[in-house]
């Protein structure tokens, strides 16, 4: 894969926004992108834009149109993507392949998502579908695995809720991010319990906002200057082969495994990493799968502060799905935007010093108890 | 842009089916594609799967995994796409990219479509636009549309309704399309008023159906044979830059352009064509953007016959939109499965005799009364 470049990133507020629109969102992120890049809407060759819930929610189609039609970008080709929680990064990597293959001097992917609308309801992954049906709704899959890894590895629910902790105080040093504030374990776990050992306090809350990033080619990162490398950006589905492996998603490993592969380097040479913290369980879960420990290690990782900022391998300095809210088509863009503000040593009280590579993985819906679609992208100055 | 092949094509029929499944649906259509190229599930190596209105009538997202999985297409990159009725041509146009760019050997386009369930309503285009609201839903603004042509151009309804009897008799000689039958100019003028001067039999049918081209490198190509050249896929949005010109959409004419330039022919190269009449007042502007005949002689190249099988210029031979219905991510796959099989030579009693290049045009939404999206792809052999 030839060389390209994140030459720019932009994000809204990720929150609770019931009076903003889906597309004065979108326009915002992309506008920030487009200003941090420094680069005029005419440029912009192709564009993605992820987004899963405007057609359910607001009955809104081809949303990717109307948010560029708002910010000028033009008459290029547009491509509106859903991958469920990975759709923000499943335009990232169409992005980066249409510059990496010559298609494109300037790509653009963005996320958008707008979820705080009146009477949303339970918003599930296939109403059709039997197990839904049957209750096995998104947190109560969760629930499981969490039952699992503490039968299985003697993870405790104090170790769960520490991810909750950890990222809700990262997420009170980012300003974008909505659900930050010191909160105890003890408190997490007397939070309202959504499905045993899960408390509200470990899921993450839905919210509105938007992300971009703009892929750039060699030439138009020396040009631009500030840009930082994509040494890797992998999408892949499910195998479903192991419905019944609760605490080892094979999508996940596999996503990991293959961008280490590709970019050449392995989990010791992160400095950061982002990972889709649905639940606390999920980040524990990520750890294994990026090889940040050994499988059955990470309620004992987050527990010794490891993963915590300050710690050997800080793993969501942004807050986090925890601590920034799920705006589910944009969440993996923002998990894109954190690794270009802390490579480029920009992130404020939230820097992880000496940043030079940082890894975000996603994943988006389940079935049959494997991943739909994982992402990792692994970025570098 | 390197050369590329369409290597396989399959579709369901087209036609309200309530009580078939999506998944069902899109995965007849892809193991139809599959066995007509000789390739096994195994070899797929990315797929991009168009759908609209899976989150807004049936509740849910990914669709593509599901029907992916069903199939035994596993593990690759699965990218669901969403371009209202471009959909599907979105989905070629990043599958033949990702084959072009040396990503994929083997790449996989598929729509699929499922409308025809209980209490859908009228599904308008974004429920929250003013215009919407305001009553200009899409019928309505075709038939702005039509009084424009009218009264610039002279076209007559009588014309007007030749493009339904024409696709109507095209579609009852493919089985695979839902709606063919012999209807009279009367009749189609005589069937209820939706949007004066659009009478029912002029807007195409609501329809289930699943569509899916196999996309090969050359190599690929020609160990399978029977394989048709893909000479150009474009995929662009709306400038927006004339909301008044109700009889020229700019991006249709653009797309149009840039396919032929792509491909280094011109509309007199063609063969036949298939193109989105979604009203019948849509194929006449479709003839024109498509360089079939001047600007405003639409009405009079039907009503001459040109574009009937037979004519100098067959248009819809498939039965279009009106013939086959519109299950909207699933009919710009079936314009491609149309194409294949006339250029293969295998239409049986709709052959066009010696066709060896084909142009399907397709487009997607409105906004501003200029496309939000619109495809061309030149196929040839």
């Amino acid at each position: 894969m030839a060389a390209t470049a994140v030459v720019g990133v932009g994000m809204t507020r990720f929150a609770k926004q019931e009076e903003r629109s889906l597309v004065g969102l979108g326009a915002e992120a992309v506008r920030a992108a487009l200003a941090d890049a420094g680069i005029r809407p005419g440029e912009v060759e192709i564009a993605f834009v992820g987004n899963v819930f405007a057609g359910r929610l607001l009955g809104d189609m081809t949303v990717g149109q109307d948010v560029l039609w708002e910010v000028g970008v033009h008459r290029v080709p547009v491509v509106n993507v859903e991958n469920a929680c990975a759709s923000g990064s499943t335009a990232f990597f169409l992005a980066r392949n249409a510059v990496a293959s010559g298609q494109a001097e300037v790509a653009l992917a963005v996320g958008v998502e707008k979820l705080c609308v009146p009477d949303v309801g339970l918003l599930t992954q296939g109403d059709h579908e039997l197990e839904t049906q049957l209750g096995f709704v998104v947190p109560a899959s969760f629930a499981l695995r969490a039952r699992r890894h503490m039968t299985e590895f003697g993870t405790t629910v104090e170790q769960l809720a520490q991810v909750s902790v950890k990222n809700r105080r990262h997420a009170a040093l980012n300003p974008l991010a909505g659900f930050g504030r010191d909160v105890t374990v003890a408190e997490v776990l007397a939070s309202p319990m959504i499905a045993d050992p899960l408390t509200r306090l470990q899921c993450c809350p839905n919210a509105d906002g938007a992300a971009a990033a703009l892929v750039g080619s060699p030439a138009v990162a020396r040009r631009l200057g500030r840009a930082v490398d994509v040494d890797a950006a992998v999408l892949c589905s499910g195998s479903y082969e192991n419905p019944q492996d609760l605490v080892r998603w094979e999508t996940d490993y596999r996503a990991c495994r293959l961008a280490f592969d590709e970019a050449g380097i392995g989990p010791g040479d992160l400095d950061l990493a982002e990972c889709h913290d649905a639940f606390t369980i999920s980040e524990l879960l990520h750890y294994e799968a990026m090889g940040l420990c050994e499988p059955g290690e990470g309620g004992r990782l987050v527990a010794g502060g490891h993963t915590a900022l300050g710690g050997r391998i800080p793993v969501n300095v942004s807050g986090g799905l925890l601590g920034r809210g799920h705006p589910l088509g944009a969440t993996a863009l923002a998990q894109l935007c954190e690794l270009v503000t802390q490579l480029r040593g920009e992130a404020g009280a939230r820097q992880v010093e000496g940043a030079r590579v940082g890894l975000a993985q996603c994943m988006g819906g389940e079935k049959a108890a494997d991943a739909r679609s994982c992402t990792a992208v692994i970025l570098s100055v």
